[in-house]
């Protein structure tokens, strides 16, 4: 079964704060916690389902959920113990029928209903013994009154407000978690190639837009970030592929893009050239090359996200750019676009194997254009993992 | 400029409620009430990007925004009159240089640099002439501790926690919204067409997904929501594609499917049939298309959510599916998935001209299929106007 939870890392960061379980409430602490991933949660405002981890093993994991979300559990392999569902869904169900996901949702279908997530929320914690005790509550998935409703239910349970320690257990990710963020990053590097497949002279950002996108549904991933600029547009940070501007000989082409293979994020750095690059142009790209290419040098256990910063920022400012300024160099990446750790001029976050990280060296230079590398990589026991499988120079196309 | 806004609606909705304006903070709102769509804050927790407008036009309205997300201000056409800017982010700017969104990007830095997002919305609100005045606010969007800092700041702003009226306001759409809702679900509709274009047994679910959200690509949108499941599998509300279901002759298809165009989502659902129909599959059918075909007959400004709900439960009742049971018959639709106003039993939402709805009727039988048929819809001045220029029969294919 594939776990997505660090099981070590959960536990240690639960004791840290005192706490005997936490019940996770935004769709990628859900998904994280428990394995299941409720799409609705996913894709828009609203929809409620929880996820339980207690720090010790003799008192029970759970989900909430709500009934017409109960067919993602059944199809779906789940380490939690018990589900609660809430709310009336109808299911219709004549005969046996056929397909073990039916048979597996008649039978959740025989658990209690409970009127709402709050009553449902609080019927599990007590069923699962956690009277007494002390629970971290991720607060930014609850709808409004949630909390103080399950506090009214069960006054036994003290329910502490914990968002931030959800972002330090995600960080350090499984080997699973691993698998998939590579092959996120692997994916957004082959929808690169496809979008310079054949580039012609005339065609739009919009236009490369679509291939990119494309190859990413055909690898089996959904699409999420997709900034393509031709040229001086490659300077805005968060250009929106124009169906009006196009491709001109000598243009840079910059990439800022990934999508989300089974829930993970993909967030890569390369610059194409049409034609010949300038001088300038060439400058610029080894500079920010130079960058991440300090980043493989540096990255292992044990130095901290601002340590890096320093060292990546001195070798882009020796190599072409000495007047180069950023905020972060990078940013850990997971279940969201932006996790811990922090890689900024005054991160404490310390790295640690199993973190997975986008290193990058954006440098956007108005009315000119944008230079960029980010590499999706991870700590390992000794040094630094790259995901990725193109070289970091300027692509030749055209 | 395509404004998205309905001030009609806004200023009747504020005074309703007492207010003399409202600062919008989640990605949506934030869209709708002055055009400017923060990709960051659409992809990830955390971004901080707000909207604020005046009851009345003698204060001014404005955005709030990171400073690294001024580039999508001056790309886009705004309708608001100021923008506070907080946080570093460095672009350089050397020459003069080229590109229009250069020149206005360079005016926008030189507004003042607010140190967070607090700091800005404090100073926004006081420079708007908001002193002594009643704001809501929308507070679902807002990162921890921001609501309690803006109120030290500004004390003499009363700030009212108001996140449901942000759903009254976005419920009756404008002519622009309009357009591209229907453009989103006729996306939708070539998507289907183009999944079933040439669809052979053995093929899988998740096949189908991948021509499915290609097509949705090609024509400008982004993937959301795809759920497709053959036969038995129809039966899970919530399918998630399967790469090891493969067709057999007589499934039935059910999609329940719609992506994002121009941010503007789409949800609609057909069901086809691989070869013969057996009759009870076409029963079913033919009792949740009565339902839609009612709903119809039935929809004009003045009636409610619980009027429209009954004619249409009464309507599948009769025509085959006599048990029929559901929590909704429908629910709008806009920059979310679901909005106002709902299609519930006890819905009191009263129908309006330009709402755009979502109507469905879906039947899940565990263990056989699922039917459904679901229409994106709008509300005119007499009646009701369909986005779809699909019929609703069953799709035969293969």
């Amino acid at each position: 079964m594939p776990v997505l939870m660090n099981r070590p890392v959960f536990e240690q960061v639960l004791k840290e704060n005192q706490l005997d379980g936490y019940v996770a409430t935004t769709a990628e602490s859900v998904t994280w916690l428990s394995g299941y991933w409720a799409m609705p949660q996913w894709i828009r405002r609203g929809p409620q389902a929880y996820a339980f981890q207690p720090l010790k093993g003799d008192a029970e994991s759970f989900i909430v959920t709500g009934t017409g979300l109960l067919d993602h559990a059944a199809e779906q392999e789940l380490y939690i113990s018990a589900i609660h569902r809430y709310g009336f869904f109808s299911y219709e169900s004549f005969e046996e029928g056929v397909g073990p996901e039916a048979r597996l949702l008649r039978k959740m279908l025989q658990a209690p209903q409970h009127d709402g997530p709050a009553e449902a929320l609080a019927a599990a914690l007590k069923q699962s013994g956690m009277k007494g005790a002390r629970v971290g509550i991720e607060v930014d998935g609850l709808a409004p009154g949630i909390l103080e409703r399950v506090r009214e239910l069960v006054p036994g349970v003290e329910l502490v407000r914990a968002d931030g320690i959800a972002k330090k257990f995600r960080a350090t990710k499984t080997p699973e978690e691993i698998a998939r963020l590579r092959e996120s990053g692997q994916i957004a590097e082959r929808s690169i190639m496809a979008a310079l497949d054949g580039v012609q002279e005339g065609e739009s950002e919009a236009d490369l837009a679509r291939r990119f996108h494309t190859q990413t549904v055909r690898d089996g991933a959904f699409p999420v970030l997709g900034c393509i600029g031709f040229g001086e547009r490659g300077a805005l940070p968060n250009v929106d592929p124009s169906p009006s501007r196009k491709l001109k000989r000598g243009d840079t082409i910059r990439f800022d893009v990934g999508g989300r293979y089974r829930h993970y994020r993909a967030d890569i750095a390369r610059i194409a050239v049409f034609g010949e690059p300038t001088a300038r142009a060439q400058q610029c790209h080894s500079a920010v090359q130079a960058g991440i290419e300090r980043a493989y040098e540096v990255i292992r256990p044990g130095i901290t996200g601002a340590m890096l910063f320093k060292e990546v920022m001195d070798a882009v400012r020796k190599s072409g750019l000495p007047h180069y300024k950023r905020n972060h160099v990078g940013h850990g990446i997971g279940l969201d676009g932006y996790e811990v750790p922090a890689l900024t001029e005054n991160s404490t976050d310390v790295l640690q194997p199993g973190m997975v990280m986008c290193i990058e060296t954006p440098y956007y230079e108005l009315g000119f254009g944008g230079f960029q590398v980010e590499d999706m990589v991870t700590v390992t026991e000794t040094g630094v993992e790259s995901f990725m499988t193109l070289p970091r120079d300027l692509i030749r196309c055209g």
